[in-house]
């Protein structure tokens, strides 16, 4: 189509350390996962001749007119340096949008992946329309934890103060290579459905859970001492502060009500497995959290993948003649497992309860990529 | 056995709607279940010409030097009016006991089996050694929980100030039959297996979970109320206070580090079948709550028994040419189920998953049984 022009992008998602769950005043943080196995990729194609904004995800076409797609156009549209039009009215507006979006992991799963999305179309947008500056304040009105997806790194969400949330901003604590040795294994759980969407779910916990009034005291010194661990690569404290946000979230959801739950007898294991490792070795090696869904996300050095991989292999095999690759992203080779090692294991075997785990690294933001990607044809409509 | 003399009494499980979780400064209360289908039994026999103290515990002798046992034995022994023998030294002391207790319910599994267990045996010793007046004070040292099986009916008990425990004692708020229509269904998982025992679990908690201090703050405004709706027969208010206890006990056990699990995947969908039964009739009917373990405790009033035993055969059904009845203790005949309220229901069926259902009343506290039904023979053994 003449006249058109496009942006593809990527955004990964990424998974928080330290719980974001409904209140204005915590601090977040979380390493950011760059994985090529897990992003969004969003084209967008802005043009004088779309009759109107269309925006399509996962092959689908869904309405526009969400209040959060809506909040994100508005505010980028606003801020614009380029693609203006004079309307017949003598205004300056942008001409219409059209959206392609795809991710490659289940969606409302507990992985973040409106976050991701959101992010991926937030810096798509911003590309096409010339926008620069600070873009995680705009993320985060498409959904919260966008803002965090904006960066590379370990990444702050500061909350801020003001009521509008034009402080809520994100901001990077460490690039990517700050900490080269950690990796992340995503072990994604077969049984994807998640019960209650985690907007929801955090309003009934702010509305009925007593403990979530601790939580919110709590969470700052648990942020400040995040920070210090990672600023000293200080695996033993990253990882039990890692594992006891997971488990202090969780806690919270369990006592709203009524009850919300996210974790499941598999991940239960998973979390017996990773205490069993760290108690073998006398030493915390490996760290475990949850968001709002079954999938674990461990925080691991590359030392300990080889074993991590291996135990996991052990305990939830992948059913026989299983066709996809079990282990995707970076390569690994499992270690072979002393017996020492595994008999300290008293978990039983369950076939099939893992579909396969990502092994990846903290990884980089959002990134423009080549127009051969792209997601919508020369007619802007999806390809 | 000649100048041998024995008691046999019994004594019902019991389960807290408010729940006991490692500090001195709560207060609990709870309805004390005396189904004939959940209890202990105790005969406890003395005899001078028995060598020493022995016991035996589900049929299998246990070596009685545990400090809880010689607690209560060396207490009841103090306050004892009969069976005094003079030593060789002059001293006063009594003769040698032989102890035999047998339960009817999987021990170690969360439903207060320990305490059922010490509530029958100081019972059945205070009978035996003629000690009358308070005896839940002594049960607690057995087992903290036991002191409530004392008494029948609503039991509450009290933490009291005292670092030495004097004033910790049970007291009975209503009789059995203060709320003639309450009924109690025990949904018995089939996975028995309890990870971490409840003295060392609670003791973890206390130690590392945050969210704790914040329930002890709470735990006696909880207790105010249950006591107030228990006087007033408002079952919506004890039913919602019922659920809203056993979610924030589960909570604290999942903040504790490494993190404490009782409730299973069955145990959920437990929790989201009664969710759903209370929502459909937009009305508070049914109440669960688990101890340590995955069995579920259901409160509701007689009405509704009929419909949810009939819920639990559809989603919960026993496996085909199951041999032993499912629904044991007082009769009932399951509703039939409308499909106006079975297509709330998104719940999966799980053939298997609860083995069997216990129906019973609030009921009676320990009791003393004829000599006939005695666990030892005329030597002082185990029949």
């Amino acid at each position: 189509m003449e006249g058109m022009e496009s942006c593809t992008c990527i955004a990964p998602v990424n998974i928080a350390v330290i719980k974001y769950w409904g209140k204005r005043d915590e601090q977040l943080i979380l390493p950011v996962n760059s994985s090529i196995s897990l992003q969004a990729k969003t084209t967008v194609a802005v043009s004088s001749r779309f009759k109107e904004d269309r925006i399509w995800l996962n092959g689908k076409e869904e309405s526009v007119h969400n209040k959060r797609i809506q909040n994100v156009l508005a505010e980028i549209r606003r801020r614009a340096t380029r693609h203006h039009v004079e309307g017949a009215d003598g205004d300056i507006r942008q001409p219409c949008v059209h959206i392609c979006s795809e991710n490659n992991f289940p969606t409302a799963a507990g992985l973040a992946s409106s976050a991701a999305g959101y992010a991926c179309l937030v810096y798509t947008l911003a590309q096409l329309y010339g926008v620069s500056g600070e873009l995680s304040g705009i993320a985060r009105q498409g959904s919260g934890s966008a803002c965090r997806s904006m960066y590379g790194g370990f990444v702050l969400w500061e909350m801020g103060q003001s009521t509008d949330g034009i402080d809520s901003l994100a901001r990077q604590l460490a690039p990517a290579n700050h900490w080269p040795s950690l990796r992340i294994l995503t072990l994604v759980v077969s049984d994807q459905k998640k019960q209650v969407g985690s907007t929801e779910g955090m309003q009934t916990t702010v509305a009925t859970s007593e403990l979530m009034k601790k939580r919110v005291e709590v969470v700052p010194q648990h942020t400040e001492d995040m920070i210090k661990a990672i600023q000293q690569r200080d695996f033993p404290t990253f990882a039990r502060i890692t594992m006891q946000e997971s488990n202090q979230f969780h806690a919270v959801c369990l006592d709203t009500y009524p009850p919300v739950f996210y974790l499941t007898d598999t991940s239960r294991l998973i979390i017996q497995m990773v205490h069993t490792y760290n108690t073998f070795h006398n030493h915390t090696r490996v760290a475990y959290t949850f968001d709002a869904g079954p999938n674990a996300c461990l925080y691991l050095l590359e030392e300990d993948v080889p074993y991590i991989v291996a135990l996991v292999n052990q305990f939830f095999p992948p059913p026989p003649n299983t066709q996809q690759a079990f282990v995707r992203g970076i390569n690994v080779a499992p270690a072979s497992l002393d017996k020492d090692l595994l008999e300290c294991f008293k978990i039983p075997r369950s076939e099939g309860e893992i579909k396969y785990i990502i092994h990846t690294k903290v990884g980089s933001g959002p990134q423009l990529i080549e127009a051969e990607h792209s997601l919508l044809n020369s007619d802007g409509l999806p390809k």
